[in-house]
């Protein structure tokens, strides 16, 4: 059986989404149909939702599932006459939270993906450019401003790693790709040297980088295992000898890598 | 006074942490040192944790705010024996879920941001790299593949936009910077033209681009506010002429602009 799951903010409804899907990860075994909708802040538009919930609770023979970041209580109080099974994230917390802090919330809307201070968010912005500028053979390799300086071999996950770190945590995240040249010289690339204290390497599993790399360039030298085989070899040699820390990104999604990446360099957002 | 809030999780703490920023959110009169706290996954983390967060409480003079997304309920016992106000989101939600779907949660640990599915996440990967590849003036331009192309003056907040669709929702997205030469034709470029259905306009205030073409290139004819407004002038005449939807994107983070065009273009999160 079906089930449809609503993930319903008067903002961008990322919050609602995050919550729902961890919720939701912990029944595997139950087909859920999964949809977000943003910007439910009036009346009318809970009104519609209502209606909406209603239509899958009919085709499903089950009433859906909601999962909402609702700050204003008369459009959560329409939404929860939909048959539903509401989790209403608001409405659980905002209270004890208002009691414990002895103060009134603000019942301000969309707020946690709003640009609230404008410094914080220019970092990030700043931070994506320059993950940009400084991304695989970049010219430009402004290693002394970075806060973090990722190697590894080339399409073990670097560039996303990067973006993601500047997105989510405003850091500014270089990166460079360790290329035979630079393995058989057997000591760090001479531009990274001054900046070894910023260095995390990732490495991979050779087989699932043959197979990342055969998309790109397929069957050529670079794709072959035996290469793959060969780079991986030599680079973990090298992060060992100079000490660097790393991390094998295989099984890890790019939250996961920068997350522990975050962890082991003790590396702060930046608010 | 300032409080302490905890955002703990055995996984990524991303979840955790959006939910609380959008409960504090809420109460921005009061000042809150954010620690988020991932991978506490097994009972000893969970008793160093409770250390910790005693440790704030004397230091605060207040006991500190607790948000975790742990699924183990023996570590969130432990957990909450801290002095602390515990917003238990597991706790609060799983089990009247299982009720729900009468089903056993499997009590699987950081599920939400992992690898589950490996084509989703490949491709979230893949998307990302399309709008590396069809990014400002990039060489290659598979505008036949991207599911959205989105067109503004050079700063706009084309690529970070583009970035974010591709990371949260796997959308591939490429991007156009739309020049002066572009605007004296009175016309769309010839390469957009057979794509007019995927494109997606940025617009933004003149003073604001100025601002930002200014720490690119400072005191440049490119950044003169003149030519900022001049730009956006010609530039919204053209969207409005060839009826192409758009958004002014200077009230608004990476996460709303992204959202509001999925809203508006009507694109689904590739799962």
């Amino acid at each position: 059986m079906k089930r449809t799951a609503f993930f319903i903010s008067d903002g961008t409804g990322l919050t609602a989404e995050a919550l729902g899907h961890s919720l939701l990860a912990q029944f595997a075994t139950i087909k859920f149909e999964r949809i977000t909708v943003p910007y439910i802040d009036n009346i009318e538009k809970a009104r519609d939702m209502v209606k909406r919930i209603n239509v899958a609770a009919e085709a499903d023979g089950a009433r859906p599932l909601v999962f909402d970041t609702i700050v204003d209580s008369a459009i959560r109080e329409v939404i929860s006459e939909a048959e539903c099974f509401m989790a209403d994230i608001f409405g659980t917390f905002l209270s004890p939270l208002e009691k414990e802090l002895q103060s009134s919330s603000s019942y301000s809307v969309g707020q946690s993906h709003a640009i609230n201070n404008e410094g914080v968010y220019e970092r990030r912005i700043h931070a994506v450019n320059f993950a940009l500028d400084n991304d695989d053979g970049a010219r430009t390799r402004h290693y002394d401003e970075a806060e973090l300086i990722l190697v590894g071999a080339s399409r073990s996950g670097k560039t996303p790693t990067c973006l993601y770190l500047a997105l989510q945590y405003g850091i500014k995240a270089a990166n460079y790709p360790i290329t035979e040249e630079d393995l058989m010289d057997q000591q760090l690339p001479e531009v990274l040297r001054p900046y070894k204290q910023k260095m995390f390497g990732l490495t991979i599993d050779p087989d699932r980088l043959a197979t990342i790399r055969n998309e790109r360039r397929p069957n050529s030298r670079y794709a072959s295992i035996k290469q793959c085989m060969h780079e991986i070899e030599e680079i973990e040699l090298m992060y060992r000898r100079e000490r660097i820390p790393y991390l094998n990104t295989t099984a890890y999604s790019v939250e996961e890598i920068s997350t522990r990446i975050m962890v082991t360099t003790g590396l702060k957002r930046n608010r």
